[in-house]
């Protein structure tokens, strides 16, 4: 086999491909995509890229982009369309800093129309594009590329019901794999599916497969074969469910047969006057059985790629989504009316085990952010402890829940918001840079974040003890490595902790920086500095007496923590300060940007934001230097955050 | 009649009635509803109310409240529940301050399961009650009530889905008025509706009807009519959609019809092992002609019931709303990429008029704020400018829209958040009191807020000039005053204005508490302070160099806002300052509580959060004070904000 997929630079490539060559095509890029994901690591989502190879191909043959429009729902699934876009020299830096996206940007590249990372985007996009295309006068093609699991967020079947009463030129492709990341919740789900398990659907379309097959068939002969096909799978097909919302609905048809995907997207291309629903039926990691048998673990394609562990290296450290999940553990174990909710997340937020040992205990409620909020806050007041479990990224899907559903009726509910910060390599649409500042805006919201892996633990037991709304924020990855197997403790909320004394500056961290400061108070040390290190633990209510008195005795405060500015733990306590005459003793806040972060190691961030331990000490000297220049020249100093 | 309802002090004594009574009690209680809207002054939600008359009867007669849980889906129709509960004496004090709420209300009565004010929640929580029923091993019913408007929003289709996965004990009811606020958008909506207007339907309907009415009919041959009636229904109804989230189906009944609905619900009642949908058709308004001729205008009812206009009066000034609208049109029609986006509000932004000349240029996306935003980027993304007008509390619900497809691409989308601020009557669930917080910690977002109506008009005229995300918000009801004819100007982003100069102290207002803050000038100048106003105009970017200028320069700086301080205006400055060495000069931050704040008429609010005229000269002449009392005694003075 030559390297066909070498001299793929355009869409106009794919296009002048003959029949044969487009198979030889997807096979190449499957081991294309499989040697991409070896190459970076395993950190790439392979099984969601090896379900879509086929239709990715047919989409740039059937349709013109950039011209035509394709919108592809959280884009985790988009690199083979990347490979024919003419990033395929490139597929080596995905997901790497200074490299390309894990997900559609449209910085990187005009054929990416729309850029995502949440779910449940794609159509409400589609439909924008398509409305200006009328707008506008221009005549092009708009498609939606959604999984079965996206397509259950609300915010998708919103997109439905008002593209259906637009009756908009539209396409939109479920793409069902009958998983979205864990195995799909919800009736809707397990109602398409029946599908794919009915034996008399399976044996129908068997049969008439193969009559199609092995008959000398004229037209006439096919298209009535056809018409019994459509009719056996309209009896078992809820086509009425999508036909409501005003779609046409075509399929369900096999998303790994390129030429049924051509014959079906050249027909559809031509509906025109109202939406299109083509419903298509792929399996994840197809092609590639490893990644096929266990899609969930090669989602994010580490587990079964990677090596086995070194019997000569120390256990690795577990994850604070492990920490956050033992915990969760324990609580239901010992507390009847502790329950833990997410939101199609049972994987990445560590639960996947207490579900299974808990199935009743534990709530995925698909992704479906606001709905399982709320469901919370119903549980809530009936006497029952709900921890939700989200991250910090998408728990901003769920902001209006926590607000008018929880906080004004003060509600019980814990919020546990993983992946706050910097998030690493899935870059600017998974950013937790501002969860401090949405729920301390929040009146009854007690916003905290442990320092460490016991005090994650701590802070859990805490706010599942606490007669309110509660939230605790921690980072991807892994901790400082302190003990995970002590008894909980509940933590006064409110109450910092003050890690070492020094009467030159006082470093305050929330949450992940906390230990980078006290890191940052041995450097300074080294250069004579004696910093009081704080772990500030909450931003709302703050430990007034602490900081107050710790403005009063040391030479002045610099706070850290891994969220913007506006609206984050600094300005809280910039804010104490002025209140009581004391806001030139905060020497500078150190925190996230601005500006949108791209994707690549937290510490490649942490290191440029000066949130490591390194940037802490270097802007304490700086603080500190201007603060005397001022104090000697009498002037004011520039101390910018 | 006698007075059947003034006999009614629990749900208990509604289940007491006899037949007879029952329908007594209904016609009392429709009479009382137009009294308590007249005696308020027309300002509650009249027409939905009627619709529920027979349904609220019905529910209390079937069901065991409290013990029972019923929660109302918006809960603007919740006024016979709260006649049926206890509160009928204290109906005139409705949307009162002090009085009743105008929404479920957890803290007003145990027979408020759930409180609301945003559509769309009242499944979620349900279905959390009952998950909690069942954890705790009780036994009661849970029952949702919801419209067909808020059934289009995501995160109840969400719920659905959740319920039907479960397979748990709830009933829904759905209150299928075919209309929510404005007639319902989406082809959900349309597909429902076929049914009220199909002949076939209709015909079938009233010949059986009249058939069993008229013959003699045994217990079988009822039982077959019945049968034919329900074989028609399912012909034309989308029983089957519902379905597919796994409920079991009953209806379409007359909602209207007591005896009907109380034998279904006695049915309904036994299912116990999966979820109920209950489809109800009503009529808003129902019994009142005025109300039910225009039930849009008499949602909230103040429009059929206004006295006309005494014609040696002025006319009013425009709201807020009004000159939003018109200054929408005025650049729809001179620009032909703008567009306005609403979620079921074209009433509340004002748009009404603007959409019916305009219709291909005003999109409403019925109760659907995530996938209007959303939709909003992909008209962004082919150089159609959108104006999203969605009430400040409502956008909370798109929050992850804004960041993930607005801010983090970086797309010319125009928020324009009305209601920003206290909110007035609607109360706890409908405070503007965050927006200022949740958009200024967002990253290419512009955060501005117009002094009176002209500036609403040049900064929406500005934002759809700006190539990235802007933000504008205003407060319910009518402005100042200022001109609405002039052309529209573009202003300078991040430029604020110098409104009055004076030494000895600087006030910063930001949108509402700008006029404010000249008033306090003058109230000041009485006392022989010499104030600085200032028009804040933008939180961000600010006009770093102007504050800067006007801390070193005047007496110290007083900021004030209609926002909590948390994130706000407020917040802003004071961190300019610190950056600059300035932070003592900062007087205090005047914003809203960090509390729950109930309601009532916004002038109440504002004394009360000192953010009228006179609250902001006391709070300046306190500040003052206290600051020379600090100068002469040489010690920091508090000066909490």
């Amino acid at each position: 086999m030559t390297g066909l997929l070498d001299t793929i630079s355009e869409p106009a490539d794919v296009r002048a491909l003959t029949h044969d060559q487009v198979h030889q095509l997807a096979e190449e890029v499957r081991a294309a995509l499989v040697d991409t994901v070896h190459c970076i690591g395993g950190g790439g989502h392979l099984a969601s890229n090896l379900g879509v190879v086929e239709l990715s191909i047919a989409l740039h043959r059937m349709f013109d982009s950039p011209r035509d429009k394709i919108t592809w729902d959280v884009s985790h699934q988009i690199y083979v369309h990347k490979m024919l876009t003419g990033r395929r020299e490139r597929m080596n830096t995905i997901r790497q800093y200074g490299g390309l996206s894990g997900f559609a940007d449209r910085t990187e590249s005009e054929h990416d129309a729309f850029g995502a990372g949440h779910a449940g985007t794609s159509i409400s996009a589609a439909l924008g594009m398509a409305v200006a295309r009328d707008l506008n006068g221009d005549d092009y093609h708009v498609v939606a590329v959604i999984g079965d699991g996206a397509m259950t967020s609300g915010m998708a079947l919103e997109a439905m019901n008002h593209a259906g009463h637009l009756r908009s030129d539209i396409i939109v492709i479920l793409n069902d794999n009958a998983m979205s990341i864990s195995p799909n919740v919800g009736a809707l789900s397990r109602n398409v599916n029946k599908l794919r398990i009915d034996p008399l659907y399976r044996n129908a379309k068997r049969e008439i497969g193969s009559m199609v097959e092995h008959l000398p068939l004229g037209r006439q002969a096919w298209d009535a074969a056809k018409r019994v096909k459509a009719s056996v799978r309209d009896l078992l097909v809820p086509a009425s469910f999508w036909e409501q919302f005003g779609f046409e609905y075509y399929g369900p048809i096999d998303g790994h047969d390129i030429d049924e995907l051509e014959a079906t997207l050249g027909r559809i291309k031509k509906v025109r006057t109202k939406p299109v629903l083509l419903h298509i039926l792929t399996e994840k990691g197809h092609g590639v059985p490893e990644a096929a048998a266990d899609p969930i673990k090669s989602h994010s394609g580490t587990y079964w790629m990677k090596k086995p562990a070194d019997p000569g290296q120390p256990a690795p450290l577990p994850t604070y989504s492990q920490v956050f999940a033992q915990a969760t553990q324990e609580l239901i174990e010992s507390d009847p009316k502790v329950v833990a909710v997410t939101a199609a997340m049972l994987e990445g937020t560590g639960l996947a085990p207490v579900h299974a040992k808990h199935p009743d205990r534990v709530f995925d409620v698909a992704i479906s952010e606001q709905h399982g909020v709320t469901f919370a806050a119903g549980l809530a007041t009936q006497g029952i402890r709900p921890i939700v479990a989200i991250y910090s990224t998408f728990l901003q899907r769920g902001f209006d829940s926590v607000v008018h559903d929880v906080v004004v009726q003060d509600l019980p509910v814990v919020f546990a918001m993983d992946r706050a910060g910097f998030v690493g390599d899935d870059g600017k649409t998974h950013q937790g840079f501002i969860d401090t500042s949405f729920m301390r805006c929040l009146p009854n919201m007690v916003v905290s974040a442990p320092k460490d892996e016991r005090e994650l633990r701590d802070l859990l037991y805490t706010g599942v003890h606490h007669d309110g709304p509660f939230s605790l924020r921690y980072p991807r990855g892994t901790g400082p490595g302190a003990p995970t197997d002590l008894p909980m403790r509940e933590i006064p909320i409110g109450r910092a902790e003050v890690l070492r004394e020094g009467p030159d500056i006082t470093l305050i961290g929330f949450g992940a920086t906390v230990m980078e400061a006290v890191k940052a108070a041995d450097i300074l040390e080294e250069r004579g500095i004696m910093a009081t290190v704080v772990n500030g633990r909450f931003a709302k209510p703050l430990d007034e007496d602490l900081i107050l008195r710790l403005a009063r005795t040391t030479g002045g405060i610099l706070t850290a923590e891994e969220n913007v500015r506006a609206g984050g733990f600094g300005e809280a306590v910039l804010a104490l300060l002025a209140d009581h005459g004391l806001a030139d003793t905060m020497l500078g806040n150190l925190t996230m940007p601005d500006a949108i972060v791209d994707h690549g190691p937290q510490p490649v961030f942490r290191a440029l934001y000066q949130l490591d331990a390194a940037g802490i000490a270097a802007r304490a000297v700086e603080a500190l230097e201007a603060r005397h220049g001022e104090a000697a020249s009498g002037e004011p100093a520039l101390v910018r955050a």
